[in-house]
C-alpha cells in the first residue's frame, strides 16, 4: 500500500478515548464504570431548544452561509452584549464547534514552524490542531501548588523567540478549572502588545464560573483589536456538544476574511446546530442558576472528597467542570488502565483521563489525572470512595 | 497587527460565492436573479427525515463517537450493500460533510509537496483542501469536445513523477456531469496498481445517473483494498446539504485509524445531521424516481436550450446536476459580473459560476461557465432565454 502521511503518523491519539477499549471490557464483565474522563455533561439541553426543534417546519435542509446564518449572528451580538462584549456581526464567524474555530484560527494566523506559547496543562486537542497546522506549541509551566495561576511574565518572556507569534489560554480552563482574573488578562495583554503577538482565548466555559467570581473576557481588552481572538462554542454552555456550533470572534477584519476562505472550502456550518444555537439564546437565566449551583455542589463534593485521600492533591477550581488531580502513584497511564482492567469494588470502577495528554510532548507528567465532574453528586461521592480503595490496592503506589 | 499565515493569504476564494455582492446589488434594484451558480438543490428533503426530526425525544444533545454513531454506520452498510458495495462498519468513518472526508483523506495520505493527479475541470474546493494540506494538484486535461471523458492513460502516465501519490476523480462529476464508465474505472485502477497510488473517488452524486446508465463504484474494484478511498455525503442524495454529514469509506484499516486521529481532534460529527442521515436511509425508492425524472427533464431543457444558442457548446451530462458550458465571450469572469451588474431583461438576470475556479491555478480558461440545473423547468427555460439575450448584448463577444 502507499505510505500514509507523516502528519497522520504523528497525530496524537485522544488521551480521553485511548482507554475506551478497557472500559468496554470492564462493562462487558458487568462492572459499572463512572465516567470521569470526558466533558460530556449529563445536564439537560434547555427545553426551549428541544421544543423549538420539534416544531421546525422546513422543507429543505439547505446550506447556510459559510460564515453562519445572519439571524444567528445577530442573536449572538445581543448575547455577547449581555456579557459585556461589544462587537458586531462582522466580527463573528460561525464554525463547526469550537474545534473548527481553533483550527481556522491556527491555519489563518500561523505558518509551519511558528511558535504558540500555552500554559500547561492545556486542552489536549491543542496538540492535535497544532500538528495539523504545523505550528509548535511552546509550553509555559503553570503549577498545581499555585492552583494553576498565570505563570509569571518572566516565564513567558523567557520563551519568546523570533518565531513566537501568539499566546493561547483557556479561560476558565480545561483541564484545570482555573479562572484567570482581570488582572492576569491585563498582564497578558501587555506582553502581547509589547511583542505584537496574537492572543487567543478559548472562552467556551464562560458561564461556568463559581463562588461569585466574575469572568473577564479578552474581548473587553481595549486597544488590541487586531491581536485578540476569542474562541467560543455552544457545546458546554447549553449542554449540546453534539450540535457542533462554535465561533471565531475578533475585531481583526483581515483575520475574519482569511478564516472565511477556509470556511468557504467546507461550505457551511451545520444547519440544525445553528438553529439549535439560535433557539438556545432564549434560555432563561434560571437554567444557568440551577446548572451553576449543581456544579458548585459537585465540585465541592469531588474536590473535598479527593483532598481527604492521603497523598492526593486537587486545587479547588473556580470555573469549568474539570480538575487536575495529583495522585500518589507511579504512572497515571498505568493506573488508569489498571483501575479499568484489574480492579473493581462493589462491581464498580472509575474511568479518568491520564494527565500526560494535557501537556506538551516535551513535558513528562506521571502522577496526574484529569477528572470531569459531570455526574450527579451521589455518583461522585461513590466514585471518590472507589478511587480511594483503588489507590490502596494499586501495586504502583508512590507514597 | 501580526502577519497572517501564508496559507491564509493563498487560499483560493470560492468561485461560486465571489460574485454574491453583485447579485445582492441586482436584487436590491428589484431584479430577479436566477441562481444557476450553486449546487443547492430546490428538491425537498425526504419527508421521513423531517417527520422523524419533529418527533425526536432527546434530553441531551450529546457528542457522538468520533467515527460516527454505530447505528448509523450499520444502516450505511445496508445502504451500500443495496448499491453493490460490500463493506463493514469498520470501513466507514462518518465525517462533517464530504468536505471533511476530503480534508481528512488528504491530510492522512499526503505530505506537503506530494502530487495528486486530477482531471480538470474539477470541483473547485479540491484546490482549497490541497492548499490546506500542502499537496500539489497536477491537472490532466479532459476536453469539452470529448464530453469530458477520462483522458487517455498516456496523459496520466506523462504526469506521474516520484512525488505522485494519488489520483482523484469525481463520479459522476461536478462540474461536468460526466459519468465514468466501468471500463474507465478499470482502466484507472490499472495505473493506480502499477504505480501504487491512492485512488480517491468522490461519489457524492451516485444516485444522480440518467438515461439508464449504471454507476460503477470504485469500491467494486477488486484487489486494491489498500489503495481505494471513496468520499461520500448525504448532502445531494437527500437534498440535505445543511446536515453536514459525509463519510470516508475504505478497506484500508490503517488509513481509517489515521483519519480517526484527525476525527478525534474535532471530537464528533454533528449529532442531528447523523440522526437525519439515519432517518434518510428509510427514503422510499419513489422519492429518487421522482427526483431523477425531474433532473432529466431539467437537464434536457437546459442543455438543448443552451446548444441552440449560436456559439454555445454544452455536452449532455449523464449524471449529477451540473454542466460546463462554453460561451462565445472574451472572459467568463467579466461576463458573469456584467450580467449581474449591467444587464437585465424583463427585470431578470442570471447568476453563473465562472469556469476558471474549476481548473488548477496553472490553466487559463476564459470562455467557460458552470451551470447547476437546480431550478424548475420553467425557470430554466426563462434563464436560457435571458442568457441568450445577454450574450447578444454583451460587448465582449468572441463570435
Amino acid at each position: 500500500m502507499p505510505e500514509l502521511s507523516k502528519k497522520g503518523h504523528s497525530m496524537p491519539a485522544s488521551p480521553i478515548r485511548k482507554l475506551v477499549p478497557y472500559a468496554t471490557t470492564a462493562k462487558s464483565k458487568g462492572i459499572h464504570v463512572y465516567h470521569l474522563n470526558i466533558g460530556q455533561p449529563d445536564i439537560k439541553t434547555p427545553e426551549v431548544v428541544m421544543k423549538g426543534l420539534q416544531s421546525l417546519d422546513m422543507k429543505v435542509i439547505a446550506y447556510s452561509p459559510s460564515d453562519g446564518n445572519s439571524s444567528y449572528k445577530q442573536g449572538l451580538v445581543e448575547y455577547y452584549k449581555d456579557n459585556n462584549i461589544h462587537i458586531s456581526t462582522e466580527d463573528i464567524l460561525v464554525t463547526t464547534g469550537g474545534s473548527e474555530a481553533l483550527f481556522f484560527t491556527m491555519a489563518s494566523c500561523f505558518n509551519p514552524g511558528d511558535e504558540l506559547i500555552v500554559p500547561e496543562p492545556f486542552y489536549a486537542n491543542y496538540n492535535g490542531f497544532a500538528k495539523i497546522t504545523g505550528l509548535e506549541i511552546v509550553a509555559v509551566e503553570s503549577s498545581i501548588e499555585n492552583n494553576y495561576a498565570l505563570p509569571p511574565m518572566v516565564d513567558f518572556e523567557n520563551k519568546i523567540t523570533n518565531k513566537t507569534k501568539g499566546i493561547l489560554i483557556c479561560n476558565p480552563a480545561n483541564p484545570t478549572g482555573y479562572l484567570y482574573s482581570k488582572e492576569e488578562i491585563l498582564t497578558l495583554s501587555k506582553i502581547v502588545k509589547k511583542h505584537n503577538l496574537f492572543l487567543i482565548v478559548d472562552e467556551v466555559y464562560r458561564e461556568f464560573v463559581y463562588d461569585d467570581e466574575q469572568h473577564f473576557s479578552c474581548m473587553e481588552l481595549e486597544g488590541l483589536d487586531d491581536n485578540i481572538i476569542m474562541i467560543d462554542s455552544v457545546s458546554k454552555r447549553y449542554s449540546m456538544c453534539g450540535a457542533r456550533i462554535g465561533a471565531i470572534v475578533t475585531r481583526n477584519k483581515e483575520l475574519i476574511q482569511t478564516a472565511l476562505k477556509f470556511a468557504q472550502a467546507r461550505l457551511s456550518p451545520p444547519t440544525f446546530g445553528q438553529i439549535a444555537g439560535e433557539l438556545a439564546l432564549q434560555t432563561p437565566p434560571s437554567y444557568f442558576d440551577e446548572v451553576i449551583s449543581d456544579y458548585i455542589e459537585r465540585r465541592n463534593t469531588l474536590v473535598n472528597g479527593l483532598n481527604k485521600i492521603p497523598g492526593v492533591l486537587c486545587p479547588k477550581p473556580k470555573g469549568a467542570f474539570y480538575c487536575m488531580v495529583r495522585l500518589p502513584i507511579d504512572d497515571a497511564e498505568k493506573f488508569c488502565q489498571w483501575i479499568l482492567e484489574s480492579f473493581s469494588h462493589d462491581n464498580k470502577t472509575v474511568m479518568m483521563a491520564p494527565g500526560q495528554g494535557f501537556y506538551s510532548p516535551g513535558t513528562q507528567i506521571k502522577n496526574e489525572v484529569r477528572i470531569a465532574y459531570v455526574l450527579e453528586k451521589e455518583d461522585l461521592e461513590d466514585a471518590v470512595r472507589i478511587l480511594e480503595i483503588a489507590l490502596n490496592e494499586y501495586p504502583g503506589k508512590s507514597l
